[in-house]
């Protein structure tokens, strides 16, 4: 069946509704809080960073996740992350979390916490309070106020992240079929990312699938999404990857991994797929995307391994920036991944819009046009393809160039 | 007993002598060739890369330190890795190595070889063999060849790297001491490397060490030392440690783990760690040396993962090149590092020439004196401690921090 691309992120499903606001948790002029709420109780499926350090608002999640309660909203701020900040963390948290409960007419485990930005300092509980006041009455479930909400979540970010799809389920009714919904929005740039206490993202849905269901198919679709991008290898304090699924689709309950399990996953893995990738083309300071796929691996984890091995490596990433063909690199990069195999039967293409170029076959560089080469190279994504003859397992990784903008990004992030 | 720091290099031990010339392998006006020699053959100790796709130069090393067999000289160019280039590269060993022999009087498998360069590329066997002519009567034992030779082996390296001791052990006739020399040079910034095909490093001594003891405290010592550096995570195809060992000084032979082996262990602790941390702070681009030393741990191999994750974490890096006080950084690379630990336990300071600022304790980052930080951070050498308060487990690692210098070296490396 088939799965539609349209618009609406956070509230494309059913009866959900989003907001954004100016909050000066950090900084002023700059939309800094978000928040998203469905209007009946929601199944939660998350994922979160599996750094030891995890930010108080992670820790509050996984609470809440684990407790398989439902859940209802979610309430996210840019500038302080709320990590390294011990019981006073976990404190900010609850209040900020009863407070939006008691604005909604929710219990404070209902509502979801999200921070991203620096490291250490404390967050303002006052301003997170008066955030919420703007909020609350600014929600909406315009397409356009779900924009605002992707754009409120943003730190170093460029380009805002939504994705979401359609599709028809079997009705509950048991005659004909409904639409479902699913859709989401993120910040950053991975599970391994750019700039610390950094990925975030919430998808929503109006489907309605077991609990178990769903934790089950978003730990499945991340392996092959965000856990595939890097950006510079730092994995932060706050990963979240958040499912709300609230049901108001009316599509008859997905019960086991059936037909309708796998248009879901499919949808899901198209939704994660297009916010990872973005996240990874937006990393800071990044000029271009560089997707490597591995073919031929022996196992599938191996085939992870090494494609993230080439879109994780500095020399790559550098090399990109400048538009170098130094192929070595990317055969390097594989070869200190860790999975054994035969450099002998390897093959190491580079493949553009139109053109293909073979760079390493039979244990060999090869030598290559260097003009067709910087054609290839100037485009905004690298394709590298490393077929390792070895079985039939294959996977892709993302990644961005690294450039002068990322030292200086980095170099002075505080102030 | 005492070691002390002597001149001389690879020349320090008797019986040693070096050369170094332009032979044009890839540039003009610049050394890019050395030779290291010894007039009786030795006992030779190697590490090699585990990268999966070896340089040429590596298996021809690996063969010969696997048959036990004695060598008795080392050849290197740089410009070109020699590495990606299958059969030919290996060829190209043996022509080297038959060639340089008979100019010696030495068997091939008598001469190691080293490469460091651009992957892909064919050395030039011509150009090879053309230094080699004016290698061998260049040989001195002079301090002032052993520096050309160290010269010559550097690619984006800025400086040289040199390194020797001498230390007492029991005369082989039974009465007295002799003194034992232990010298080395290396090029290049660690296992874990800048510039691909880059680190390089050669030791020789005079002792009179069994082939076996020899190989294994060269890998024990390695584990403190060139492994515990990193400039940017990439592990060479090419990465080459040979202790050549010709027991000329008259020791009394070491033939198992006693005082005298301690003695040598410390020695080759010494030089090694020099000329590691030389190769740290030597790193593509850098301004800074990055040290850190975790204790507490509750293994080794724990604290060795948790100090090579603060000083190989691309934003710690970038904010001690930006003089960035954001502690935050430094307790995230711990926390993704692997090892399990309690945040709240753990304490992390800044180690200045007279300061010293605690960072984080108590489960928080603390609040410091911003100006003392940036006093702190402006120092070359930029110290963590990291106390686990788990066990008794200690390590150090080495880096160096992130520039717009290392993105511009590699951005267009080849060019």
């Amino acid at each position: 069946m088939e799965i539609k691309q349209i618009t609406g992120g956070v509230n494309a499903a059913a009866g959900f509704t989003a907001a954004a606001c100016e909050a000066e948790i950090k900084y002023k002029n700059r939309l800094d809080m978000a928040m998203v709420v469905s209007d009946v109780p929601c199944r939660v499926a998350g994922t979160f960073t599996s750094n030891q350090v995890k930010a108080a608002p992670v820790l509050w999640n996984m609470e809440i996740v684990a407790s398989e309660k439902p859940a209802q909203a979610v309430v996210v701020n840019t500038g302080i992350a709320n990590a390294g900040t011990g019981k006073a963390g976990m404190d900010l948290c609850r209040k900020t979390a009863e407070y939006a409960g008691k604005k909604l007419g929710l219990p404070a485990e209902a509502v979801l916490i999200g921070s991203t930005g620096v490291i250490g300092p404390n967050v303002p509980l006052d301003r997170l309070q008066a955030g919420v006041d703007k909020l609350v009455p600014a929600l909406s479930a315009s397409p356009e106020a779900a924009s605002l909400a992707s754009r409120a979540i943003m730190t170093t970010d460029t380009v805002t992240k939504e994705s979401a799809v359609a599709f028809e389920l079997p009705a509950a009714s048991g005659e004909g079929t409904v639409t479902v919904h699913l859709g989401g929005m993120s910040k950053g740039s991975g599970m391994i990312h750019p700039n610390m206490c950094t990925m975030l993202a919430y998808l929503t849905s109006d489907i309605d699938m077991d609990q178990a269901l769903l934790r089950r198919v978003l730990r499945d679709v991340v392996q092959y999404t965000f856990n595939m991008i890097t950006v510079d290898g730092d994995t932060s304090t706050n990963d979240t990857l958040l499912l709300l699924a609230n049901g108001k689709a009316g599509n008859r309950p997905v019960r086991e991994e059936d037909e309708s399990y796998a248009l879901f996953r499919e949808a899901l893995l198209r939704v994660c797929r297009d916010l990872a990738v973005k996240m990874a083309a937006d990393g800071e300071g990044a000029t271009h995307l560089i997707e490597t796929t591995v073919c031929g691996a022996d196992t599938l984890e191996n085939a992870r391994i090494l494609a993230k091995s080439v879109v994780g490596s500095s020399l790559v990433k550098a090399m990109i920036y400048g538009k170098d063909a130094n192929c070595g690199r990317v055969l390097c990069a594989l070869g200190y991944a860790g999975p054994a195999f035969d450099p002998d039967r390897l093959t190491i293409d580079l493949v553009g819009e139109k053109d293909t170029i073979c760079f390493y076959k039979d244990g060999c560089v090869r030598t290559f046009d260097e003009e067709k080469a910087l054609a290839l190279l100037s485009e905004h994504t690298i394709r590298f393809l490393c077929d390792m003859h070895m079985g039939q397992a294959e996977a892709t990784a993302w990644g961005c160039d690294l450039t002068y903008d990322y030292v200086k990004i980095n170099g002075d992030y505080r102030t």
